[in-house]
């Protein structure tokens, strides 16, 4: 079962009131919303549940950034049995998923850093393995995290490994954001600007394993431009524009016309909807004030896509269509 | 399967030339050596793999300590359709159960940072959650994780939230140390007493659920005593010392007649063989010069149990007896 994530829109107004519910009628919204809400935290830590990652308090100019990402065999990636591997043969592309997976699950939480305005530092690795695992697999799958960490200078420090009948890497990701740098999700102001840093749409079919996280793209923009606000596409662009709206209580207007549709997106029906719904494109999603904006947009650094509105949490098209801000359902 | 991890010993001498090999005849130490061997890392890194955290830098007086542990069901702790769980009446021991669980997810990791020396901080916690479990269970693991955070004033500050079909807990904490309080695996010198703050075996009947870090302790020895090595007590008394060892390049006698053996392993039969070989303890398990030692034990702050040897990698009993230092199969 390919990308069978929770369901993140939350299933009912108040789903938490209810102690015998599941896990899948509340939702990962709810849940998140729950846990945030009973949570507390001391004055060391700027910014815990709510934002890329979550911000504490480092030295007299910067921040530390802290972030985690868990990816599951059968949830994020196909199941290996796919592959059968277990007693395969380990030809070329067995190889190449595992390097694929490995560099996927360090460049979504380094892709997570870049969105707060800051760089990737060190990172712990949890792995759990199947006992009858082949260690060229488990070398590939370091190969694909050692690569990527090379690349954008990440440190490997540690870690944890466990026996696990399905595959699970978990990566948690120190960083650090000089304090005037710092971009969160609550910084939208009326009259923004929304940007995108690339097309949107279909990463599934290839961009998801082998996306370039983007942090140089985020660095330009924080070092050059006033950027107010900012977000990986993760969950795709509807989705991930809903949670700048909820943090910084405001609404937005969509460009539908302007949405970079990627090339793979093109080819498919509906491409649109891919391009406003599909996750894992790790694209930048950004907003700053009109003047900044434009700048940003004659240099190609990022696409106009949308305007930020005083309607707190409403979502709508430029030609006045409504959109659902908790999902895609209803598009 | 409850505890059924991985084989920690290695399974040959140089396993890893065999590409081939599966994960289970390489063994949890031997992937940890292959992983480490090829990872490099920027001087910001004053220790990465191969002590109980990583130790980075951070301020003029300070380190930072980064530290991340993967419980999984039926690994780590038995599966949840013992209990009925998926649709079951959710009674106070199915609920108990989850909040132990949680509470100790996030003990291993305090126990780690204790035994360098240090304080916790901020935790992320990634769960993955069967779609169908009840959010009741939720509520207690988090619970449970929230008690003691509070407890030890750890900070949670986000996490990750995916579908699981088994429960999967990963915890990331971030600490500091001092850095003249800073212990490691790798400071034990010839001549050093051995101590152990506590008795051992046993602890999978009841301590390793409900046991208490034991940062208080290690506080109280790094602030009053010189400590020149220290681990806690995971994966049992033999492995762990040996891990000290290993790091320091030195061997060790242990008196075997000295070990404090736990109330519950006593009434067990080789009740001695449970206090070496068993794990989940998490006592702190430490170094120190003799006059040192022998204040601490008069204070009956630990019992002195061993001594450090000048012979490399060679543990052996008072009465001469070698001991495996990689395991328990041949004792």
């Amino acid at each position: 079962m390919l990308y069978a994530k929770f369901d993140v829109r939350p299933k009912c107004k108040n789903p938490l009131l209810n102690i015998d519910m599941k896990i899948n009628q509340i939702g990962e919204l709810g849940l998140i919303e729950k846990i945030a809400r009973q949570t507390k935290t001391d004055k060391s830590v700027i910014k815990g549940i709510g934002d890329d990652t979550a911000v504490l308090k480092y030295s007299e100019k910067e921040y530390l950034l802290f972030t985690t990402d868990m990816l599951l065999e059968g949830v994020h990636f196909p199941s290996l049995t796919h592959f059968h591997l277990r007693g395969g043969s380990g030809c070329g592309s067995e190889v190449k998923f595992f390097y694929n997976i490995g560099r996927k699950s360090l460049a979504c939480n380094i892709s997570d850093i870049a969105a707060m305005g800051g760089v990737p530092q060190h990172c712990l690795i949890s792995v759990g393995l199947p006992a009858n695992l082949e260690w060229k697999f488990v070398n590939q799958l370091y190969a694909g995290i050692k690569k990527i960490a090379q690349q954008f200078k990440v440190n490997i420090v540690g870690g944890d490994t466990i026996k696990s009948p399905k595959l699970i890497i978990n990566i948690a990701l120190l960083g650090k954001v000089l304090k005037k740098k710092l971009v969160l999700r609550s910084g939208a102001r009326k009259g923004d600007v929304i940007l995108v840093t690339g097309s949107l749409g279909g990463a599934i079919l290839d961009k998801h394993l082998i996306f370039i996280p983007r942090l140089k793209e985020a660095q330009h923009l924080v070092n050059n431009f006033n950027i107010h606000s900012m977000i990986d596409i993760s969950d795709g662009l509807v989705l991930d524009l809903s949670r700048i709206l909820k943090q910084s209580k405001k609404g937005a207007k969509v460009y539908l016309e302007k949405i970079p549709i990627s090339v793979v997106a093109k080819k498919e029906k509906d491409s649109l909807k891919k391009a406003l719904y599909d996750g894992e494109d790790f694209e930048l999603l950004f907003t700053a004030a009109k003047g900044t904006a434009k700048k940003i947009a004659s240099e190609k650094l990022a696409c106009i896509i949308g305007e930020i509105t005083a309607q707190e949490n409403v979502l709508e098209s430029s030609d006045g269509t409504k959109l659902d801000i908790n999902g895609y359902e209803h598009f």
